[in-house]
C-alpha cells in the first residue's frame, strides 16, 4: 500500500480527474539533474505541445540544487477522455494517467455548498436530539440536512496521508484534485516557496470565468482560515494569512464574511496580525464593496437593491460560537457583542448574491464545529451544528420559494474521533468520592437527556443538565475530564508543556468538581484531540444532486457542483 | 426531553408505525389497582372491540400486586390510517397514536438483510483500505456495501435509551417496532416473566404466512445470539438461550446456521449448555432438517437438490472471526478447523432457499464484529468487516444473473465508539524508552499503512506490518495498551477486578512490548467498550431500495422490507 517510488513526479498526480477546460499547472519533479535534451514528454503518445498547445519550461536546477524540472503554467484539456502521460529522461520514465471529464448541460442556476468543519456524526445525532427531541426512542423531527433525496459516504483522505486537515479537504471541493495537508489550490511540490507550487483552478475561479456567477464566503472562522480561503487561494501554506487576504482581492470574491479582520488592518492597527502596511479594508472599500462590522450593518446593507459586493468582517479573529453568543456569553462575546448569526450571514448572502442574474456560487463553513471539536469542547460544537441546520433550512425554504433552481450540498471536510457513548447522570451513583466516572449511564443506564425542550431555534436554553449528552473522543491529550459543560468560555484542555512543544493537562480544570486526570493517547506535541480518517456525510438537493450516491471521493464533490453548472459546456 | 409522567402505559406505544394486517398484542398497564368497569378503551372513538373485534381480557393484580391490567394477544388492524387509543379508568386517562400503514403491491421476489453487528464508520473505512488499497489518497475500489444506490442514516435508540444493545435493535428490523435493551419482538413489560411480553409479529412470521416464502438466518455468532434470536424471537430476556431454541424449533426457518450448538445439546452431552435434556438436533432432524456441522457438510448438503432445510451449527458458541480461521489460528481455530467462511455460509443458503418458488427472507450477519469491537481488537473487527463485504458481493452477484428481483440491505445494528486517528509507525520516534504513544502518527505524520497486497478475498496477509492502522475507542476500561495486533488469540483487555462485578486492566499484557497503561472513562463494572449512539449506515440495491434515503428511524428498515414485499396487501 505504499507508493512506488518513482523516478519522477508528475503534477496533477496519477489517476487526477480534471474538468474539461478548466485551467492546471503540469510539473515534472526529476530528482536528479537531467539534460533537457534527455527529456522527453508525451501525452497519449504524441509530444506534450500537440495537447498543451506550448512546451514545458525547462529548469536545470530547481531551488539551485542538483534537480531538474518542467513546469508549465496555465494549460487546459479540452477534450474529455482518458490521457496518458509519459516522461522520459533518456534513463528513468514514469507515466500518469489523467481522465478529462466532461460536464452535461447546466441543471442547476445557484449551487450553495454547507461545509460543516470536522462535523461527525456524533455531533450530527446529538444536535438533532436537542434540537428536536426524542420521545420513547424515536425522534421528534429529523434535521434540514439529514431530510435531503441523495446522500453518499465521502472519503477524506488526502495525497499524503489517511487523515486529512481542513485545508487539503477543502481544496479537494474546490477543485477536484486531492493534494498534501496544509496546501489548498495546488500540489505540494518540493520547492521551498510556498506560492509557487503547481496550481489547479477553483470552482470560484471556474464559475465567475466561464458563466459570470456571483461567488459567496461566508464563515464564522477566520475567513483567511483554510476552509474559506481554499475557495479562492493557491499555496501551500493555510498559514500564510496575509497573503490569502492578497488572494482574496485579488479574486473579489461579492460576498466574504466572517472573523478575520486582524490580516484586513495594517499593522500599525491595534487588532492588526498583518506584517505590512496595507489596508485591505479600505483596498475592498475602494474597489466598491460595503463593509459591515456588525450584524445591524450587515442586515442594513443587504437590504439596500444597491449592495452587489459586500465584505463583513466581524471580529479580529474567529467569531463566537452560538452557544456564548446566544446563552453564555463566554468567548469574544462581550468584546463583540453585535456578531451575527451563520443564519444572519447566510440570509444576507442569499440577498446579495442574487442580485446577479446569472446565479451564484456560495460556501457556508460552520467553522467552530471543529475548533471545538479539538478542544473537547462538546456542547459548543453541537450547538454550531445546529446553526448550521438552521442555515441549511434557510437555503432550502429561500430555494423552495424559486422553484428549486440551486444544488444544495452539506458535508463535512472530515471527522473528528468523537461518540456518543451514554449520558452523564448526576443522579447516578452518588456515593460521595466515587469517581465521576462511575456516572456514566451507558447502554440502558444512558436513558434520555433531560434537557428543557429547545426554544424556535432549536437551542435549548441550558445545557448543565443533571443528564446530559456524553460525547468522548478517542484522541486525547491528558488531560483533566471534569464531565461538565464549560459555563464560563470554551474549553481548553491542556497548556504548555514542561518540553518545548508539548502540552500537559491544564491544571485549571484540577480542582474542578470531579474532576479526573486522563492520560491520553496522543503523542506530548499534540495539545488537542486530533481528525479522524472516517468518511463523512454528503447530503444533497436540487438539480444535479442525484450524482451523490455510494462512497465517493472528496474530489467528486468537486464534480458534482461543476457537473450540476455544466462549467466544461461552457 | 424526559417521558412524561403517565397514567398508564400503552403497548404498543405512542407513534407505533405498525404494518397493516401485522400481529400484536395490545396491553394497557394502570399503575394501581382500577375497577374493570371503570375502564374505557375507545379506538378512533369508538369502542376497543369494533377495531379489534374483540376485548382485552382484564387483570384485577397483575404479579399479584396492586396494579390492574388488559390484555389481548394476536390483534391486527386491517385498514391503514392514524388510530387514537385512548384509555381511561375514569381518573386518569391516557392516549396514544398509532399510524398503520399500508404496503403498494409485491415488488421483490427475495429480500437479504446483511447486519455488521457494531460496525462503525472506521471499521468500514479501514475494510475499504485493507481490501482495495489506496494511494495517493484515492481509494482504488469500492466495498460492494458502498457501491449502490441508495443510502440513509439511521437512527438507533431504543425505548428506554439513546444508547441500544443488539436486542432491541435487531428487533426494530425484525418488528418495526422500537423495543427496550435486552427484548425482542416484544414490547418489555411490568411483569417478572420475561416470556408473556406483548408480543409484535416478525417479518419472518408474516413472510411465511402471508407469502409462504422460505426463512434463513445465517450468523458467525451464537444463533441464539440478539441478532438472529430477534428474527423469530419473542422475549424480554435475550440471554434465554435455552427458550430460544425452542423459539426458533416453532418457527421453523428454512435455512438457520452459525454458532451455538451448546444450547442445542441436551445436558448430558459434553459441550451442552441446556438446562434440560431435550435434544434440539434430533428434533430439528427429525422435523426434516439436514444438519451439517462442518464446512464440507455444508456445501455437500447444500448442492444436494433435495435439500429445503438447513441447520449448520459449526461450534458449540461462537464461530470464529475470518483473521482467525484463515491467518492466525487463534481463538478456536484449532479445535473447529473446519468452520464455514461466512461467505460459505451464504452460498449454501441461497442455493437452498431458492429451491422455494415463492422467494425467500434471508438476514444474513457478520456478528463477531462487535465482539471484537467490544474487545478493542481492531485488527479481527476490521477482517471480519471485509468478510462481510465479501458475502455482499456474492449476494448481489447472485441477484444480477437473475435480473435483480432481490432487495439487498446493508446495515448495523449500533455503532461502536471508534475511530481511524491515524497510524502507528514503529518507524517514528525510536528513541528508547519513550512510550508508545509517541509512534502514533496523526495528520501527515499518519501517512499510508503498508500492510501487504489484499489476497484475492481481500485480505493482506499480515497485520503485523511496521505501519498500521490507529483505530482507537472513545470508551474504556482500564486496560494496558500496546498499539499492537494481538496474533495469538483476540485482545482481552480486561479481567475480574477486585470488587465484585468490577473489572481492571488485564495483567497479561503489561510487560509487553511498549505497553502503557490507559485508565477508562467508563465505570469499573464495564469491562469492555460499549456502544455508542451514532446513526448506522444502511445502503441498499434492488427492487423497493429507493425508499432508502435520509434519516431513517430503525423501524422503518422493516417497512422497507416489508413494502418491498408487498406484505400488507396479501
Amino acid at each position: 500500500m505504499s507508493a512506488p517510488i518513482c523516478a519522477q513526479t508528475i503534477y496533477p498526480l496519477d489517476r487526477a480527474d480534471i474538468l474539461a477546460g478548466a485551467k492546471f499547472d503540469f510539473k515534472v519533479e526529476f530528482p536528479e539533474l537531467v539534460q533537457a535534451a534527455d527529456i522527453k514528454v508525451t501525452i497519449n503518445g504524441a509530444d506534450q505541445t500537440a495537447a498543451f498547445g506550448k512546451t514545458a519550461d525547462y529548469i536545470a536546477r530547481e531551488d539551485g540544487k542538483d534537480q531538474s524540472a518542467l513546469l508549465l503554467r496555465d494549460v487546459m484539456l479540452n477534450k474529455p477522455g482518458a490521457y496518458k502521460i509519459e516522461v522520459s529522461d533518456g534513463v528513468r520514465s514514469r507515466a500518469v494517467t489523467w481522465n478529462v471529464y466532461d460536464t452535461g448541460p447546466r441543471k442547476a442556476k445557484n449551487v450553495i455548498l454547507f461545509i460543516g468543519d470536522g462535523m461527525s456524526l456524533a455531533h450530527r445525532v446529538s444536535a438533532r436530539l436537542l434540537s428536536k427531541g426524542i420521545s420513547e426512542g424515536k425522534s421528534r423531527g429529523t434535521l434540514a440536512m439529514d431530510d435531503m433525496p441523495h446522500m453518499a459516504m465521502v472519503a477524506t483522505a488526502g495525497s499524503d496521508s489517511i487523515i486529512t486537515d481542513s485545508a487539503n479537504s477543502a481544496s479537494a471541493y474546490a477543485t477536484g484534485h486531492k493534494t498534501a495537508t496544509n496546501a489548498m489550490g495546488v500540489y505540494a511540490d518540493r520547492t521551498a516557496n510556498v506560492f509557487d507550487d503547481p496550481q489547479v483552478e477553483t470552482i470560484t475561479s471556474l464559475a465567475k470565468r466561464k458563466l459570470d456567477l456571483a461567488i459567496g464566503i461566508v464563515t464564522n472562522t477566520e475567513v483567511e482560515d483554510a476552509t474559506p480561503a481554499a475557495m479562492v487561494a493557491h499555496t501551500r501554506r493555510r498559514a500564510a494569512y496575509d497573503e490569502i487576504v492578497a488572494q482574496f482581492f485579488a479574486a473579489r470574491p461579492d460576498v466574504l464574511m466572517g472573523g478575520g479582520a486582524a490580516n484586513f488592518l495594517p499593522q500599525a492597527a491595534a487588532a492588526s496580525k498583518r506584517k505590512d502596511d496595507i489596508d485591505y479594508v479600505a483596498r475592498f472599500r475602494d474597489a466598491g464593496y460595503s463593509v459591515a462590522t456588525t450584524a445591524p450593518e450587515l442586515s442594513g446593507l443587504a437590504r439596500k437593491p444597491e449592495t452587489r459586493k459586500l465584505l463583513g468582517l466581524f471580529t479580529p479573529g474567529n467569531m463566537d460560537g452560538v452557544l456564548d453568543r446566544k446563552f453564555l456569553g463566554g468567548g469574544g462575546v462581550k468584546k463583540f457583542p453585535q456578531q451575527p448569526d451563520l443564519t444572519e450571514q447566510v440570509h444576507a448572502a442569499l440577498k446579495v448574491l442574487s442580485r446577479n442574474d446569472n446565479g451564484f456560487f456560495l460556501m457556508v463553513e460552520s467553522g467552530l464545529i471543529d475548533k471545538y471539536a479539538h478542544l473537547l469542547d462538546m456542547d459548543r460544537a453541537v450547538y454550531d451544528v445546529i446553526m448550521l441546520d438552521n442555515a441549511v433550512k434557510l437555503a432550502r425554504d429561500w430555494a423552495a420559494k424559486r422553484g428549486d433552481d440551486t444544488l444544495i450540498l452539506v458535508v463535512s471536510d472530515h471527522s473528528h474521533p468523537n461518540s456518543l457513548v451514554g449520558t452523564v447522570n448526576d443522579d447516578m451513583n452518588t456515593v460521595p468520592n466515587l469517581p465521576l466516572r462511575e456516572r456514566l449511564g451507558v447502554y440502558e443506564k444512558a436513558g434520555f437527556p433531560n434537557y428543557p425542550a429547545p426554544d424556535a431555534e432549536g437551542y435549548p436554553s441550558r445545557v448543565d443538565v443533571s443528564r446530559r449528552l456524553a460525547i468522548m473522543s478517542a484522541s486525547l491529550p491528558d488531560h483533566y475530564e471534569t464531565l461538565r459543560p464549560k459555563l464560563d468560555n470554551p474549553n481548553d484542555p491542556t497548556e504548555k508543556g514542561d518540553e518545548p512543544g508539548t502540552f500537559k493537562a491544564n491544571e485549571k480544570y484540577k480542582n474542578a468538581p470531579g474532576s479526573m486526570l486522563r492520560l491520553g493517547n496522543l503523542p506530548a506535541m499534540m495539545g488537542a484531540s486530533v481528525h479522524s480518517g472516517e468518511d463523512v456525510i454528503l447530503t444533497a438537493t436540487g438539480p444535479g444532486s442525484d450524482r451523490v450516491r455510494g462512497a465517493m471521493d472528496n474530489t467528486e464533490v468537486f464534480r458534482v457542483m461543476v457537473d450540476a453548472l455544466g462549467l466544461a459546456a461552457k
